[in-house]
């Protein structure tokens, strides 16, 4: 059967151009083992229900099955004038199983059917994502905890601001990726209803029972509305928004790995299985997979973006448009799915060069703010204490020095109240374990976030 | 004082047009009472820890309190050379106190303090969001109720599909803003967490005490990270994708108001108060607010797009870029709020046409599945049904009939299980309050989904 | 060989996962025929510069030639290991010509060679583009001559406002498409420029000649800066933005025969070759392409900030990042022509129903413009004349009748400069043809605004 | 005068929240003088049309000169309730002139007149933007010839690529602020379009002449089509996507000077007056504009986002949803002008650390292609050759030297081919020379391209 299952009042067929047009069966046939799940749990409660009998249940439940291994064997044909998965099975099943096939399609339409399948598709992505994310921030505590005793400059502006630890700098990058976690977790509660049984918008007169095909699927909740459950794209958009703050975040951090992987910055080195080489450059070690990550940014928001825009002044309920919805959620799926992973090997095999972190973290008055609060120590309020620090600095400018290696008289001249005890204060380490304020770089206070963080995540796992 | 606080290394001063260029003042200046809240809390905290005396932290309090007074007289002045509200504040402290006002910013950098600022004003704003957006939720409750009785044909691909009620139609917009202010609420844990004690970038060697500040300012957590509480904006991020959200169901809303309206529809008639007319065309009487608000929902999304670009691949920690999340960030609250509290001022006033949205809900076929589901209760399959129904319907186009308009012996024609109970199933109100699967259309469900929503919101009150 | 040609320095094989990754092969495969095509003549360009030999130039020309055939034949094998096209050539081409193989990259680089290929690429699609943008603008200017009497109402608001010629209504459609031809045609020029030569940044040593390729290749010009030539992207955006205005377009278009299409306004029947149906509901005629090309204008929006995204504050030169330039283009390429493609074969088989738009545009006091310039001819100030007209109208609402339905002594009520001759002036066919102004809707203006546009398009067919 | 022009057949006032809501006039008060111009020119027409006499005419321009005046003295009154400038303008004309100033918007609507405003202004701004581009490519020029003589690295993937003349990067900049200036003449010729006379969309039965005030406001057309024209935004849309291009290209001369003025370039000092300090690190000098250039990109590429959401499936003709396409157009022209304007004056102030940047392009093995080359010139095939000085490249830096710093013997370990004159070779000024296929970095190149580009420059303006 090739026939339209809508085809009752057309006197002329589909345009061939219309059908390759609109067809959507090169994208949603991802979505198969959904839809054929989705179509058994609503005829084991057809039946339940006394809609259909168990008999025929059983036949088309056996019939589903078949058409599953058809398609994992890659046994299925797809036909553009089948439009999509959800008439590619139906209609594959009137072959096998006869009439009683027709009975499938009872209390249920396209609308709520799609509306399904999408977001079991959606939760299921959603939960890898977040075992991805979780296995990259292991990875990222795993790599604070190894480097615990490297200095690295903290940068403001791109400025060395103030010595700060390599692992400190890291666990940044983890609250980020814990942050897109509980975004993806409450994303998953609006992800988490089942909209079938709505029908075409209205709802059915037939007496099925929504509770139990929720049971059946493992969903949380029932949509309250039929005109919404099918109108409703929201909790794609809301994946894409989350999809593209955690493209930041891995924006952010490839940034930074280019950087430090260049020869200006030369603070580590990729290993050579992650680096492409230059065709024409020989001596060329180029950071490609950060680059494609950063690059792959813009392809999430872009995905967000189709989406807004297609939701935008949308009249309820279905619109043909929401077909599109497609295209951008499988590519943001896809696509941060491939940068977490490729991100999660990577990180452990980067070998991060100590001594050129340290020593960039020694020079340029990293200490500067260290001077500040000295002199903040002996009384010299603070804004004045910074002035007198500034002058420190611009002094050692000139000299091309750093300010540890002035000697005490040339600290006096941008104040008095500078004493021998001062140079302790410029050492650069003792700076960093000064800071011991919550949240602070403190190696002390850097070991604690690392050990919560393993608590954080042990508790996650076992939940 | 026009010196510029970081001046002791400079030797020549700020070029004007960069003053002009760089500051942020003008946008800036509605961060004021946060600024100040935020100083208070910090010299309370100072003082307790015993980082300042009480005798000085009273002084700056005092001088604060003036400060804010000045400020909501309109006797401050702003200048570009003072670049933001920040040092507007100090310096003019520095006025009023004297020397000790250099120890307010101890422990402290702009960094940390201007992403206090912007988290306490979201705070508040996210906040008065949650409370339009539960009155404008309340306001479509309102009119459910009061349409209960009122049909509607439910549209898909704007073709009259099957009749609903009004009130159901109204009440998947009740889901929407309800799933937004999920999302807003959601934010908020993300929103209220304390940066300050984060310093430039690296946390601080004073003794402060964090949880004091946050206990202060209301905040529930304290940022765990002081590189990533300084160069984080992703609370901002979600908060533009969440009213990118609303306004996406601002827009829909709109769009269908403005169809109602229209000559063509005449569904609804807008009162002259929140109407305009044409300087041209004397008839006209435009649905200006509807389409405004759908044509702000583009510039929501575009400040959604522009806080993205921004972050995307900047290197930690704080960079100047992040100054530009301020335009974004009031333009999109300012939009948000607007239509929010138009949208909650006009829905009650709007006059349905009863009598003209039940004539389109009877005619157009919108009862052609519930003959095809008359057939499956006849034991007839559902898609031959479907194919029979569709049969029916051609026949009745064909003579410009309804379907409940044919007689038996034409509709026997389509199939010969059709029997003299078929009027009873064609009935419009009656196809309407058979829908009564979970989330249908019919009228007792309905007006149970108006009860829990009354139930919920009263809920929500009291929380 | 599968070593990878900048394997020279590596110790470690590259990571499979890395190859998947990094590899462009899936997407950058289509560009194999304009790969070829540019190094045939780079080929050419060397032999006659005498850094290759003719004997050696004709064995790599025969060789590329075969495997040109070879993937048209579908027997090439592709690797993700072996990158992007230009490798897999390359490679291919060892394979068969030995040795000599190696000489084909002599002063040049995969960065000046992707470049290469991209532009190909566009300058081809644009054409196509520009080719399908005069298709669609022929019918459109079909359409409109072959309704030039059905009357419409003009809209502002999706209010009816005054009435206009059906083909004045699709003779705006043609001004847009013919300014979005415009544009690809301006952006053209800047696609037109050779960037091979560039090598990998900074130029080659080698005597090479430009204009020679450029001649051979079609060019107009060479580009004039070898590290802007390898960094720059700006062509595939302006193409994108040109593109998205195009989407805009067909939005507009697609939600007017959507909404025409509408029971409502019932101004358009779509052939049932351009439309589907509804699996539940047997009336349903759904507008399914417009709704689909409505859709698909977010995604090309999409494709347009994922490219803005991923140049955004990009250090010259070349970077990994902009390997993901191909996804956003190819997608808004394919995307544009289909919904071009599709709407040109749609748009000739629309049958509007003129009798229902010509009742539409004489009721709803479309002429009360009219009536109000009639009074100014009566020497009434414009501002008046609006006035009075506005109470003639609020009049007539009261008593459910339409302007020329009124009595003159009624009409008298608004002004007493109203006499006899006024209903001429409220005739529709006589008020549309009464606006003569250069570009107004008058039948003689619009005949003439048809012939107009034959000219230009003959012209352009022979230009 | 409150009352509203269209107030004729309402019987309520507006409510003051929908006149706060609905007014623009705080944003377009910025049209004033092109709506006063316009205004002027459609009276004279008028009067030379004979529409009204020459005695009106002069009124209502003399009234119009006053408003003009009071304008420009800040004596004007503005008021929500007058909702625009236009309207605010008529009404305070009828105010001076009395019952006259009736007759201004005879044959004219709001709809042609706004559409006419927006053109003017950004005719005006495209050549304010064009009259900045020029300055800032001259400043390029002038930088490229002042530094001819300095050697950089060339980077791609961020990593030292080849060495090039720091004059020849700068000029890829001047390559592409040249095509954005193509771009916003390209834009211009659409802009240029007179829609005054369209009227509300129809067009009008006046008998005015189109041209004649076309002329008048130096229009070189007039628009073709009345629905188009006032429906017809594509002209800001194509404004801001070339602004957004200019955008990337600003922020990615920002993203190499933030790189360049970090301690690990250390390429470039920023003059003091063009950075600032930290208010808690002293020795801190930061790159604020060119971070906040960087920043604003995303701001620009919003503004082009909100533009197209807004303009998506918008039925024809005006709708109000358009009047918010000003916030971002005057966003992107202010943010745009402000930032070609403080580059323009940056530019100069650079000091670039030549010594830096030399010693940079001699370490890194930036000469390494040129051994693959030297290589070639022996005969060696391209790909083998590439091999060899991979592995001299290899053997190079497990001795931690430079290719140069080799002697014969290890050189041609690598390769057998290798002779004594390798070695000037691997000079990096002779290797940048070297490069002189057109485009390429050579310095006689560089001077040339400085040459062709002033020679450019002076065209233009003389055009």
């Amino acid at each position: 059967m090739t026939e339209k299952p809508w085809s009752g009042r057309f006197t002329e067929k589909t345009d061939t151009g219309v059908e390759a047009f609109t067809s959507s069966i090169r994208l949603d046939r991802r979505l198969y083992s959904y839809d054929i799940e989705g179509s058994v749990a609503h005829c084991t409660m057809l039946a339940k229900a006394g809609i259909i009998t168990e008999e025929e249940a059983s036949q088309l439940i056996e019939g589903l099955g078949k058409i599953r291994r058809e398609i994992e064997r890659g046994d299925f044909q797809y036909h553009d004038s089948l439009e999509d998965i959800h008439m590619h099975i139906e209609n594959r099943l009137i072959q096998q199983v006869g009439k009683v096939a027709m009975k499938l399609h009872t209390a249920r339409s396209r609308n709520d059917q799609v509306a399904l399948d999408i977001r079991m598709y959606l939760r299921h992505e959603s939960r890898k994502i977040l075992r991805l994310t979780a296995e990259l921030r292991r990875a990222i505590v795993d790599a604070a905890e190894a480097h615990i005793d490297c200095l690295i400059p903290g940068y403001t502006h791109l400025q060395r601001a103030q010595p700060v630890l390599l692992a400190h700098h890291l666990m940044a990058y983890y609250e980020m990726f814990t942050r897109d976690a509980e975004r993806f977790e409450d994303g998953l509660k609006r992800i988490d209803v089942l909209p079938l049984g709505s029908a075409a918008l209205a709802g059915t007169p037939y007496p099925i029972d929504r509770s139990h095909t929720a049971a059946l699927l493992g969903f949380s909740r029932v949509s309250a509305n039929s005109i919404d459950a099918v109108a409703d794209r929201d909790f794609i958009v809301e994946f894409l928004a989350s999809a593209s703050l955690a493209m930041v975040h891995l924006s952010r951090l490839s940034e930074e790995l280019i950087l430090w992987a260049s020869a200006e910055f030369g603070f580590v080195e990729l290993p050579d299985a992650f680096a492409t080489g230059s065709s024409i450059m020989p001596q060329k070690k180029n950071p490609d997979v950060s680059e494609l990550v950063r690059g792959k940014a813009g392809r999430v928001f872009g995905d967000l973006v189709a989406l807004l825009t297609l939701l935008k002044g949308l009249p309820l309920a279905y619109n043909r448009d929401m077909q599109e919805d497609k295209a951008p959620l499988f590519d943001a799926v896809d696509t941060l799915k491939g940068c977490l992973r490729i991100y999660r090997q990577m990180l452990p095999r980067l070998r991060f060069n100590a001594a050129t972190m340290a020593q960039a973290a020694s020079s340029g008055y990293l200490n500067a703010t260290e001077l500040a609060d000295y002199l903040v120590s002996k009384g010299v309020p603070f804004r004045e204490a910074h002035g007198c620090a500034g002058k420190a600095v611009g002094y050692a400018v000139g000299r091309k020095k750093e300010l540890h290696e002035l000697t005490l008289a040339e600290l006096r001249e941008a104040s008095g109240q500078i004493a021998d005890d001062v140079f302790e204060f410029l050492d650069i380490q003792k700076s960093v374990d000064r800071r011991r304020s919550f949240g602070g770089t403190a190696t002390e206070n850097v070991r604690e976030a690392v050990a919560v963080a393993r608590r954080t995540m042990a508790r996650e796992e076992n939940a």
